[in-house]
């Protein structure tokens, strides 16, 4: 096992990404560092570990290129060779905390769709405050998006709830506003129907709706929705986390005595914003490529690039694409056979 | 000035909403509370003030109603019967904590759109943890909403930004995945061309696009989308203050060292629920009507029936209702002269 790690894209700059590859380095993770080798090499310094490598890769996608452009014609970018090395089998897993755009584009033409699925997804991973996460998909990569995709979505979603997450019989929700059938836009009372249908929902335990908050409560283990949704709602829920923090940050300040409880209470508090920030779970996972792709934050810590790095490794481990692959074959000749009967009540009609 | 308060359809039931009336009585704000005659004068007990007086109406509309069915068959219920006293100029304002579909299609049905408006919105103020607020609509009243909509809900909410909440010249952001034009879908990106020209801006100062987090941020003061989206969003945010919240308890709890800071810490924690839960910040407005509607958490407490009142009672001391119908017919009368010169080109090409 190999994971083609991207050394830019990181905002803290390459030593934050080559630190983090020292920490699941020295776990037993191989790693090779995909960028300008001087520059890796100087980050990297002297006492490299026996499992990290590095590929040459002089150039960078930035947050100021068009995604799908650069993931074209930069060729010779960080992502591009990352990825084109794990579609190539050199790598077993692209991770990079660049754009998620460019990563996302790299991804989708080198690593290639699943057979049978639409599109990929972006999912993440949210903490629920009480030691429990859930996974939400899709949390950007498509803005509008047909029912068809959503049942997809779902099963994209359980697979990688079941083979990373653990949990093998997952529960999984349709995000809507309100619990009743019938409530939400069209495409989504259309996803309710097909999802409703037992065969659509092999290998996984479906919910029916669930609404905003129950992306936090630990009510369903994956949640979906479509890109622009699961967007809005994923920087909702960072905005109001932060809000809560700098709330408490103020109102322990606001009085001698809880100012000396936050003292007391600190080495606690510091760990808050480990539970409850979502930059803290690893990063997005691409779903629905032949390959395993993980897009760490661009802020992250070592620790997060060491997160994102395990979640790779942990996918691979699990053949998460295998598992999707099946799936979506499965649930595709279902799809197959349904529409032939749905053909046939519209002769007799 | 007289605001009808609905003394059915809270959580905690008829007691509360009548020690929400006392408070905002003592404020010298006169309320009639309607609602089963004996059961409302039960709760009211002795020592009545003279600015409380009750109207019956006997029936009530639950969560287990149809809404727009009930709006109409239920006409002894006290939302529909303190509607039309509203409608009938006996009292200025309706407030109601019974379920918001009801609530919203009772003032639909008694109180009018206001000319010009197509659909009333249902608008939220959220705290930013900091003592800001900001308001954000459409929070669920229309599921798929045109941009031409989005435009009018930018107008309703400035005007109720600027005049209740005390911001002259609200800053107006539109909630899409990006910063950039052309973010989000269709009719989000239709909207903003809209809202590009400065003719459909006239008394705010429209900011362009922008995101999930910024809900919550402080950094518009009014922020627009489409029901179904503003609805996961608002539910959204409400879970992530709610698991964070969870995870302090639980953070403080778990060290004896860090549970004495709590103890030190407590009464002032007690107010970060309150600050960040907008649930205290006083209900729902139902904007675009012509005249005011407010409702109340269902589970409301006294204080948050009364910040309901108040809400309707400055509401109507802002003449909102009027500032709304003068910028909707202003903005309308743009649209028609714009849509003569498209049509114009069109006939050209």
């Amino acid at each position: 096992m190999k994971i083609a790690l991207d050394a830019l894209g990181a905002d803290r700059g390459i030593e934050v990404v080559v630190a983090g590859a020292r920490i699941v380095a020295a776990e037993g993770i191989a790693i090779d560092l995909y960028g300008p080798q001087d520059r890796v090499r100087a980050a990297l310094g002297s006492d490299v570990p026996a499992n990290i490598g590095v590929v040459h890769a002089p150039d960078e996608i930035t947050n100021h290129d068009d995604p799908g452009t650069a993931a074209r014609a930069k060729r010779d970018s960080s992502i591009v060779v990352a990825a084109k090395a794990v579609a190539h089998e050199a790598a077993d897993a692209l991770v990079s905390a660049g754009p998620t755009g460019a990563v996302l584009a790299a991804s989708l033409f080198n690593l290639k769709r699943i057979k049978g699925v639409r599109r990929p997804a972006i999912a993440v991973i949210l903490p629920d405050g009480r030691g429990g996460r859930s996974l939400l998909l899709d949390a950007g990569a498509n803005v509008e998006v047909p029912a068809e995709m959503l049942v997809q979505f779902a099963h994209l979603g359980a697979q990688f709830s079941a083979r990373v997450l653990g949990n093998p019989r997952p529960r999984v929700g349709l995000l809507t506003i309100g619990e009743e059938d019938g409530k939400g836009t069209e495409r989504i009372v259309e996803a309710g129907r097909l999802l409703a249908d037992p065969e659509n929902t092999h290998g996984f335990n479906y919910l029916g709706n669930v609404e905003g908050r129950d992306i936090t409560n630990g009510a369903a283990d994956v949640i979906v929705t479509d890109g622009f949704t699961g967007n809005v709602a994923l920087k909702a829920i960072e905005g109001a986390a932060t809000a809560t923090m700098l709330a408490l940050v103020d109102v322990i300040k606001s009085s001698p005595r809880a100012k000396l409880g936050g003292l007391l209470a600190k080495p606690k508090l510091l760990e808050l914003r480990e539970r409850v920030d979502p930059n803290t779970t690893g990063g997005a996972l691409l779903l629905g490529l032949r390959r395993v792709s993980v897009v760490a934050h661009g802020s992250s810590s070592p620790a997060g690039i060491a997160a994102a790095v395990r979640l790779a490794r942990d996918s691979v481990r699990g053949d998460v694409t295998g598992h999707m692959a099946s799936a979506i074959a499965e649930l595709n000749e279902h799809a197959a056979s349904t529409s032939d009967v749905t053909v046939g009540v519209a002769d007799d009609a």
